[in-house]
């Protein structure tokens, strides 16, 4: 739970010694050992290779809309540091580039407690080590309310043909692939919102909702391979394959039985809700890749998880593009639960 | 004023509409021409030379702190989308490097109407095209209050010895110089809040407050000559004097007299307030630049700006690094207003 504390002396430390405070904890997290580490007006960094393609995201969260705080709380406050930088590092990953610096804007309110932002720092410390990228810098505001603002910055080679994947590169005929399995997220935060004691094997699912884990290996691996398309399931998944149709101008069909769902969301809730969830529910972090058949076999070799086509890119058949997600009878299905806008 | 009308249809706009009508806004000073321009997963470019360093920092302001809205209010909407810019590509200017792409993450209560974010976006576009800086991306989330995060990314060339404007690198015997004239800013707000009606020979004074400009190209050229120390003044000229001095182990000594204040603002206020101003009041967002007195000649000669020498770098005396400021009789001075800081 995000534990609100009375207010303490947060604000009576300076920024400066809090911005200290913050790159100790940070401990290996913190980029310590670049060419100009935090604490300056900037940060500065060489890439790995000289020409490098710079490749930047930036992401934010903020309390009462994209986390809750107090009793409605579906996460500890060092979970929210955690998604916080797992969301931003998927940016990055939908690129097939690699995640290398985090700069982050932290919001506070006057309510903020040190152990808040003790327990945040500790939860984006545990993502950098996991994603294996640093915090290289950031700033502390005080606003109504907390909030937090991730940028990634990555990088990728540079190539004759800028290769990278794009949601404009979609093509007629390619096949749609999805790592891992949808709807473990959705599935999660529901059951933690039931308030019912959770069994372990269904741990999974507050896992995914809590702790989602960008997918950086399999997506550098699919740009390696060949592939030049790709999102994150970040709003839901058909909402996400809508941008590539948009932005490819083409049209993509999806067949609801062959979708990837988190097996314990189905035991949970039935295979119906499990795929709405896994269809809308959004926040999964898994990658949609979209490529030529041919570059199947290549690009799960490679994958450090399991892949699974459930779609193919078809023509535009109307004025604006179209995700269309079919039923076992070959019928239409429009699921319950529409994707996420970060807007609202 | 920040107007704040009745709330519109903001929010029924998807984020994605919503992009798409800010990127449309930004016009040129949005990059559209890099590898993959603003609205993917992220954005992808290349440095100006292969093998640059990067150099990022990210700088937020939010409402009720940064700036206030209503009647209390002290600049426009689009004052503070490019006073976030220019404060932003400050922390850039004092590493002596080239600011580039933007990445902006806005943060819109849920009564911004879309005037708000026009006049904001109007801000930040002639902002950007000022200090040749492009928007490469950004995220839009709702939040208690609006707010406005901004990370600059740059580059610099990569040399042998690592050459950048860094705080830490002030040593004994260094001359102590200052871009420019201080005390504008806040003289501009405190004539601003004291709702006289405003001269045009005061204009300046507003215009520091509302419209700072980031000294980019005096920054580049002190590197370039030779300096390896600068920060710019942004919490107030002797408190950021103090982030070097106690980021080199060194003490500074300033004279009073010799600090370039703003004509207008000892014209309107009298020296000894302008003074103050000057010593205490920040966001002036000129540079400190600290180097030996033998590359003076050269630094000044590719200045775009005045260049004034207004102390020296000592030993450190006692435990912890110190600012000394001296009146014209060689007393220590301690000015009546302190630095801002940023947390509070």
């Amino acid at each position: 739970m995000v534990s609100l504390g009375a207010r303490d002396e947060l604000f009576s430390f300076h920024e400066f010694s809090l911005i200290h405070r913050i790159i100790d904890q940070l401990g290996a997290a913190a980029a310590q050992d670049i060419v100009v580490p935090p604490g300056d007006d900037a940060a500065v960094w060489a890439t790995s290779s000289p020409g490098n393609l710079i490749v930047a995201s930036v992401d934010a969260m903020t309390a009462g809309v994209h986390w809750l705080e107090g009793s409605e709380s579906t996460m500890t406050t060092s979970d929210v540091g955690w998604r916080a930088v797992a969301a931003s590092v998927s940016d990055i990953a939908a690129m097939g580039a690699t995640p290398k610096m985090l700069l982050i804007s932290l919001m506070l309110s006057e309510f903020s407690s040190s152990v808040f932002v003790d327990e945040l720092v500790q939860g984006i410390s545990d993502a950098c080590l996991f994603h294996d990228v640093k915090v290289a810098g950031g700033d502390i505001v005080k606003g109504s309310a907390n909030g937090i603002s991730i940028t990634v910055i990555g990088e990728t080679e540079r190539s004759v043909d800028n290769r990278i994947l794009r949601r404009d590169s979609a093509k007629v005929g390619d096949i749609v692939v999805v790592t891992g399995r949808l709807g473990g997220s959705a599935a999660g935060l529901s059951l933690i919102r039931s308030a019912v004691e959770i069994e372990q094997s269904m741990e999974i699912l507050t896992r995914r909702h809590r702790r989602p884990e960008a997918r950086v290996v399999v997506g550098r691996q699919a740009l390696l391979a060949g592939a030049r398309c790709a999102i994150d399931v970040s709003d839901g998944f058909l909402q996400d394959l809508g941008h590539i149709a948009s932005a490819s101008q083409v049209d993509i069909e999806v067949i609801c039985d062959d979708v990837p769902l988190e097996i314990a969301a189905v035991g949970l809730l039935g295979r119906s809700m499990a795929l709405d969830l896994g269809l809308g529910g959004g926040e999964d972090y898994e990658l949609v890749l979209i490529f030529n058949e041919g570059l199947f076999k290549d690009i799960e070799r490679a994958s450090d998880t399991e892949l699974t086509i459930v779609g193919r890119v078809v023509e535009q058949i109307a004025d604006q593009a179209a995700v269309r997600a079919f039923d076992s009878q070959g019928e239409i299905y429009n699921p319950a639960i529409r994707g996420w806008d970060h807007g609202n």
